[in-house]
Protein backbone atom coordinates (compact mmCIF):
# COMPACT_ATOMS: atom_id res chain seq x y z
CA UNK A 1 0.00 0.00 0.00
CA UNK A 2 2.77 2.42 0.89
CA UNK A 3 4.23 2.73 -2.55
CA UNK A 4 0.65 4.08 -3.45
CA UNK A 5 0.00 7.57 -3.50
CA UNK A 6 -3.44 8.36 -1.71
CA UNK A 7 -4.60 10.37 -5.09
CA UNK A 8 -4.65 6.94 -7.04
CA UNK A 9 -7.22 5.71 -4.98
CA UNK A 10 -10.15 8.79 -5.24
CA UNK A 11 -13.15 7.91 -6.79
CA UNK A 12 -12.36 8.62 -10.78
CA UNK A 13 -15.31 11.42 -10.38
CA UNK A 14 -13.32 12.95 -7.81
CA UNK A 15 -10.06 12.51 -9.91
CA UNK A 16 -9.86 16.20 -11.97
CA UNK A 17 -8.96 18.59 -9.24
CA UNK A 18 -6.17 20.44 -11.10
CA UNK A 19 -3.99 20.33 -7.93
CA UNK A 20 -3.93 16.48 -7.71
CA UNK A 21 -6.14 14.95 -10.04
CA UNK A 22 -4.63 12.18 -11.57
CA UNK A 23 -7.52 12.72 -14.51
CA UNK A 24 -6.67 16.33 -15.16
CA UNK A 25 -3.93 16.38 -18.16
CA UNK A 26 -3.48 20.27 -17.38
CA UNK A 27 -2.96 19.42 -13.64
CA UNK A 28 0.13 19.64 -11.06
CA UNK A 29 -0.98 16.23 -10.57
CA UNK A 30 0.45 16.24 -6.63
CA UNK A 31 1.15 12.74 -4.89
CA UNK A 32 0.97 12.26 -1.16
CA UNK A 33 2.10 8.91 0.40
CA UNK A 34 2.91 8.00 3.79
CA UNK A 35 6.21 8.01 5.49
CA UNK A 36 5.98 6.77 8.44
CA UNK A 37 3.27 8.53 11.05
CA UNK A 38 4.10 11.52 8.25
CA UNK A 39 2.95 12.15 4.69
CA UNK A 40 5.08 13.82 1.95
CA UNK A 41 5.24 14.79 -1.53
CA UNK A 42 8.06 15.25 -3.66
CA UNK A 43 7.91 17.55 -6.41
CA UNK A 44 9.83 19.60 -8.95
CA UNK A 45 8.03 23.04 -9.77
CA UNK A 46 8.30 23.76 -13.41
CA UNK A 47 10.44 26.64 -14.52
CA UNK A 48 7.01 28.77 -15.17
CA UNK A 49 5.90 28.16 -11.56
CA UNK A 50 7.75 30.92 -10.80
CA UNK A 51 7.48 34.26 -8.03
CA UNK A 52 10.46 36.23 -8.80
CA UNK A 53 13.43 34.88 -10.72
CA UNK A 54 15.06 32.03 -9.22
CA UNK A 55 12.16 31.33 -6.57
CA UNK A 56 8.53 29.18 -6.14
CA UNK A 57 5.34 31.19 -7.15
CA UNK A 58 3.66 31.25 -3.74
CA UNK A 59 -0.09 30.26 -5.23
CA UNK A 60 2.28 27.14 -6.87
CA UNK A 61 3.08 26.23 -2.61
CA UNK A 62 -0.26 27.18 -1.25
CA UNK A 63 -1.65 24.87 -3.52
CA UNK A 64 1.02 21.71 -2.71
CA UNK A 65 0.04 22.89 0.85
CA UNK A 66 -4.07 22.47 -0.23
CA UNK A 67 -3.77 18.99 -1.81
CA UNK A 68 -1.67 17.46 0.45
CA UNK A 69 -3.39 18.37 3.41
CA UNK A 70 -6.88 17.07 2.42
CA UNK A 71 -5.42 14.07 0.88
CA UNK A 72 -3.67 13.42 4.20
CA UNK A 73 -6.78 13.97 6.37
CA UNK A 74 -8.33 11.09 4.22
CA UNK A 75 -5.30 8.83 4.70
CA UNK A 76 -5.76 9.27 8.17
CA UNK A 77 -9.59 8.88 8.49
CA UNK A 78 -8.97 4.79 6.86
CA UNK A 79 -5.85 4.28 8.73
CA UNK A 80 -7.97 5.23 12.16
CA UNK A 81 -10.56 3.09 10.33
CA UNK A 82 -8.24 0.19 10.04
CA UNK A 83 -8.83 -0.20 6.42
CA UNK A 84 -7.08 0.12 2.75
CA UNK A 85 -7.65 3.40 0.91
CA UNK A 86 -9.47 1.05 -2.13
CA UNK A 87 -11.83 -0.17 0.56
CA UNK A 88 -15.47 1.66 0.26
CA UNK A 89 -17.30 3.86 1.70
CA UNK A 90 -15.08 6.22 0.04
CA UNK A 91 -13.44 8.80 2.28
CA UNK A 92 -12.70 12.54 0.53
CA UNK A 93 -12.16 15.70 2.06
CA UNK A 94 -12.46 19.47 1.32
CA UNK A 95 -10.58 22.67 2.48
CA UNK A 96 -11.98 24.62 5.27
CA UNK A 97 -9.20 26.86 5.47
CA UNK A 98 -6.16 26.84 4.21
CA UNK A 99 -3.40 28.93 6.17
CA UNK A 100 0.60 29.87 4.86
CA UNK A 101 3.13 31.46 5.91
CA UNK A 102 6.30 32.08 3.97
CA UNK A 103 9.42 32.01 6.04
CA UNK A 104 11.77 32.23 3.56
CA UNK A 105 12.11 32.26 -0.37
CA UNK A 106 11.50 28.59 -1.99
CA UNK A 107 14.44 27.99 -4.81
CA UNK A 108 13.08 27.02 -7.87
CA UNK A 109 14.65 24.12 -10.11
CA UNK A 110 14.77 21.83 -6.88
CA UNK A 111 12.61 18.60 -6.01
CA UNK A 112 10.97 20.07 -2.90
CA UNK A 113 9.46 17.94 0.37
CA UNK A 114 6.03 18.45 1.15
CA UNK A 115 5.54 16.97 5.03
CA UNK A 116 2.41 16.59 6.66
CA UNK A 117 0.99 15.50 10.20
CA UNK A 118 -1.71 15.43 11.23
CA UNK A 119 -2.72 17.91 14.34
CA UNK A 120 -5.97 17.19 15.71
CA UNK A 121 -9.11 15.35 14.74
CA UNK A 122 -12.69 16.67 15.72
CA UNK A 123 -15.22 15.16 14.62
CA UNK A 124 -15.39 15.42 10.83
CA UNK A 125 -12.65 18.02 10.91
CA UNK A 126 -9.07 17.26 10.58
CA UNK A 127 -6.37 19.91 10.66
CA UNK A 128 -3.30 18.99 9.19
CA UNK A 129 0.27 20.73 9.91
CA UNK A 130 2.55 20.72 7.24
CA UNK A 131 6.08 22.14 5.97
CA UNK A 132 7.98 22.25 2.73
CA UNK A 133 11.80 21.49 2.67
CA UNK A 134 14.16 22.55 0.17
CA UNK A 135 17.97 21.49 0.76
CA UNK A 136 17.21 20.70 4.05
CA UNK A 137 15.65 24.09 4.94
CA UNK A 138 12.22 24.48 5.89
CA UNK A 139 10.88 27.56 4.10
CA UNK A 140 6.99 27.89 4.09
CA UNK A 141 4.91 26.20 7.20
CA UNK A 142 1.18 25.61 6.63
CA UNK A 143 -1.78 24.10 8.17
CA UNK A 144 -5.23 22.90 6.35
CA UNK A 145 -8.23 22.46 8.06
CA UNK A 146 -10.13 19.54 6.09
CA UNK A 147 -13.96 18.71 6.41
CA UNK A 148 -15.24 15.28 5.49
CA UNK A 149 -17.77 15.46 2.26
CA UNK A 150 -20.94 13.65 3.21
CA UNK A 151 -20.79 9.79 2.27
CA UNK A 152 -24.28 11.09 0.07
CA UNK A 153 -22.63 13.49 -2.12
CA UNK A 154 -19.55 11.75 -2.59
CA UNK A 155 -21.78 8.86 -3.95
CA UNK A 156 -24.33 11.53 -5.52
CA UNK A 157 -21.36 12.44 -7.52
CA UNK A 158 -20.08 8.99 -8.83
CA UNK A 159 -23.42 8.01 -9.77
CA UNK A 160 -23.34 11.65 -12.09
CA UNK A 161 -26.13 13.49 -9.59
CA UNK A 162 -23.45 16.15 -9.05
CA UNK A 163 -23.88 18.31 -11.78
CA UNK B 1 -4.34 55.57 -14.21
CA UNK B 2 -7.76 53.55 -12.89
CA UNK B 3 -7.58 51.68 -16.40
CA UNK B 4 -5.05 50.32 -15.98
CA UNK B 5 -4.17 47.31 -13.87
CA UNK B 6 -1.71 47.08 -11.12
CA UNK B 7 0.87 44.58 -12.55
CA UNK B 8 0.92 46.19 -15.76
CA UNK B 9 3.31 48.59 -14.53
CA UNK B 10 5.94 46.12 -12.81
CA UNK B 11 9.46 46.22 -13.59
CA UNK B 12 9.90 43.63 -16.14
CA UNK B 13 12.12 41.52 -13.98
CA UNK B 14 9.43 41.15 -11.79
CA UNK B 15 6.73 40.29 -14.52
CA UNK B 16 6.98 36.94 -14.40
CA UNK B 17 4.98 35.42 -11.58
CA UNK B 18 2.66 32.42 -12.94
CA UNK B 19 0.03 34.16 -11.05
CA UNK B 20 -0.09 37.60 -12.36
CA UNK B 21 3.02 38.19 -14.22
CA UNK B 22 2.33 39.90 -17.45
CA UNK B 23 5.37 38.15 -19.48
CA UNK B 24 4.35 34.45 -18.09
CA UNK B 25 2.95 33.03 -20.73
CA UNK B 26 1.77 30.00 -18.98
CA UNK B 27 0.65 31.95 -15.96
CA UNK B 28 -3.13 33.27 -14.93
CA UNK B 29 -2.69 36.75 -15.21
CA UNK B 30 -4.30 37.88 -12.91
CA UNK B 31 -5.18 41.70 -13.28
CA UNK B 32 -6.02 44.00 -10.49
CA UNK B 33 -7.68 47.12 -10.67
CA UNK B 34 -8.39 49.99 -7.93
CA UNK B 35 -12.79 50.63 -7.45
CA UNK B 36 -12.64 53.32 -5.28
CA UNK B 37 -11.07 52.76 -2.13
CA UNK B 38 -11.40 48.76 -3.15
CA UNK B 39 -9.46 46.93 -5.49
CA UNK B 40 -10.50 44.35 -7.68
CA UNK B 41 -9.63 41.41 -10.37
CA UNK B 42 -12.49 40.17 -12.27
CA UNK B 43 -11.13 36.31 -13.55
CA UNK B 44 -13.22 33.29 -15.24
CA UNK B 45 -11.42 30.12 -14.15
CA UNK B 46 -10.67 27.84 -17.28
CA UNK B 47 -12.24 24.67 -17.18
CA UNK B 48 -9.27 22.55 -15.79
CA UNK B 49 -9.04 24.76 -13.12
CA UNK B 50 -11.38 22.24 -11.52
CA UNK B 51 -11.68 20.93 -7.82
CA UNK B 52 -14.95 18.63 -7.98
CA UNK B 53 -17.39 18.62 -10.92
CA UNK B 54 -18.97 22.62 -11.00
CA UNK B 55 -16.11 24.21 -8.49
CA UNK B 56 -13.24 25.96 -8.82
CA UNK B 57 -10.05 24.58 -7.53
CA UNK B 58 -8.85 25.57 -3.98
CA UNK B 59 -5.34 26.41 -4.58
CA UNK B 60 -6.49 28.57 -7.83
CA UNK B 61 -8.58 30.28 -5.40
CA UNK B 62 -6.07 30.93 -3.06
CA UNK B 63 -3.54 32.35 -5.99
CA UNK B 64 -6.62 35.10 -6.76
CA UNK B 65 -6.08 35.75 -2.99
CA UNK B 66 -1.82 36.15 -3.11
CA UNK B 67 -1.67 37.62 -6.22
CA UNK B 68 -4.36 40.23 -5.43
CA UNK B 69 -3.36 40.95 -1.89
CA UNK B 70 0.31 42.34 -3.23
CA UNK B 71 -0.94 44.13 -5.97
CA UNK B 72 -3.32 46.26 -3.82
CA UNK B 73 -0.36 46.58 -1.03
CA UNK B 74 1.78 47.74 -3.61
CA UNK B 75 -0.63 50.14 -5.13
CA UNK B 76 -1.87 51.44 -1.64
CA UNK B 77 1.70 52.03 -1.19
CA UNK B 78 1.81 54.62 -4.64
CA UNK B 79 -1.58 55.59 -3.24
CA UNK B 80 -0.56 56.83 -0.07
CA UNK B 81 2.91 58.69 -1.43
CA UNK B 82 0.77 60.12 -3.63
CA UNK B 83 2.45 59.08 -7.06
CA UNK B 84 1.60 57.27 -9.89
CA UNK B 85 2.36 53.46 -10.09
CA UNK B 86 5.02 53.99 -13.06
CA UNK B 87 7.02 56.58 -11.03
CA UNK B 88 10.14 55.25 -9.25
CA UNK B 89 11.31 53.80 -6.79
CA UNK B 90 9.42 50.43 -7.52
CA UNK B 91 7.72 49.52 -4.97
CA UNK B 92 7.05 45.71 -4.67
CA UNK B 93 5.46 43.40 -1.96
CA UNK B 94 6.22 40.06 -1.34
CA UNK B 95 3.84 37.24 0.61
CA UNK B 96 4.69 36.72 4.23
CA UNK B 97 1.61 34.87 4.61
CA UNK B 98 -1.65 33.83 3.13
CA UNK B 99 -5.25 32.66 4.77
CA UNK B 100 -8.31 31.63 2.64
CA UNK B 101 -11.11 30.54 4.00
CA UNK B 102 -13.56 28.35 1.80
CA UNK B 103 -17.11 29.28 3.36
CA UNK B 104 -18.80 28.03 0.45
CA UNK B 105 -18.13 25.92 -3.24
CA UNK B 106 -17.22 28.67 -5.74
CA UNK B 107 -19.04 27.72 -9.05
CA UNK B 108 -16.85 27.06 -12.17
CA UNK B 109 -17.54 28.59 -15.28
CA UNK B 110 -18.69 32.37 -14.32
CA UNK B 111 -16.53 35.05 -13.96
CA UNK B 112 -15.53 35.69 -10.58
CA UNK B 113 -14.47 38.47 -8.36
CA UNK B 114 -12.16 39.29 -6.21
CA UNK B 115 -12.04 42.22 -3.87
CA UNK B 116 -9.71 43.53 -1.66
CA UNK B 117 -9.33 46.39 0.93
CA UNK B 118 -6.19 47.48 3.23
CA UNK B 119 -7.05 46.64 6.76
CA UNK B 120 -4.14 47.51 8.26
CA UNK B 121 -0.58 49.49 7.42
CA UNK B 122 2.51 48.32 10.04
CA UNK B 123 5.91 49.93 8.63
CA UNK B 124 6.48 47.83 5.80
CA UNK B 125 3.95 45.41 6.02
CA UNK B 126 0.43 45.82 4.59
CA UNK B 127 -2.61 43.51 5.79
CA UNK B 128 -5.07 43.00 2.69
CA UNK B 129 -8.50 41.99 3.46
CA UNK B 130 -10.28 40.11 0.50
CA UNK B 131 -13.44 38.31 -0.51
CA UNK B 132 -14.09 36.52 -3.82
CA UNK B 133 -17.83 37.06 -4.78
CA UNK B 134 -19.19 34.36 -7.31
CA UNK B 135 -22.89 35.27 -8.85
CA UNK B 136 -23.32 37.70 -6.02
CA UNK B 137 -22.43 35.54 -3.03
CA UNK B 138 -19.45 35.44 -0.92
CA UNK B 139 -17.89 31.71 -1.46
CA UNK B 140 -14.03 33.15 0.34
CA UNK B 141 -12.55 35.47 2.48
CA UNK B 142 -9.36 35.77 2.56
CA UNK B 143 -6.00 37.84 4.20
CA UNK B 144 -2.82 38.52 3.27
CA UNK B 145 0.11 39.99 4.96
CA UNK B 146 2.39 41.32 1.99
CA UNK B 147 6.12 42.50 3.22
CA UNK B 148 7.51 45.87 1.10
CA UNK B 149 10.61 44.05 -1.20
CA UNK B 150 13.81 46.45 0.17
CA UNK B 151 14.10 48.89 -2.47
CA UNK B 152 18.17 47.59 -3.17
CA UNK B 153 16.45 44.29 -3.97
CA UNK B 154 14.37 45.67 -6.34
CA UNK B 155 17.18 47.46 -8.01
CA UNK B 156 19.30 44.35 -7.81
CA UNK B 157 16.80 42.05 -9.58
CA UNK B 158 16.33 44.66 -12.46
CA UNK B 159 19.69 45.07 -12.95
CA UNK B 160 20.52 41.17 -12.94
CA UNK B 161 21.97 40.31 -9.61
CA UNK B 162 19.73 38.93 -8.37
CA UNK B 163 20.57 35.37 -9.58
Amino acid sequence: MSEHYFQEYYPDIMAHCYGCGRLNPQGHHIQSRWEGDETVVRFTPEPYHIAVPGYVYGGMLASLIDCHGTGTAAAAAYRAEGRSMDSLPALRFLTASLHVDYLKPTPLGIELEVRGKVKEVKGRKVVVEEWIVANGVTTVRGEVVAVQVPEGMVEALVNGEGN
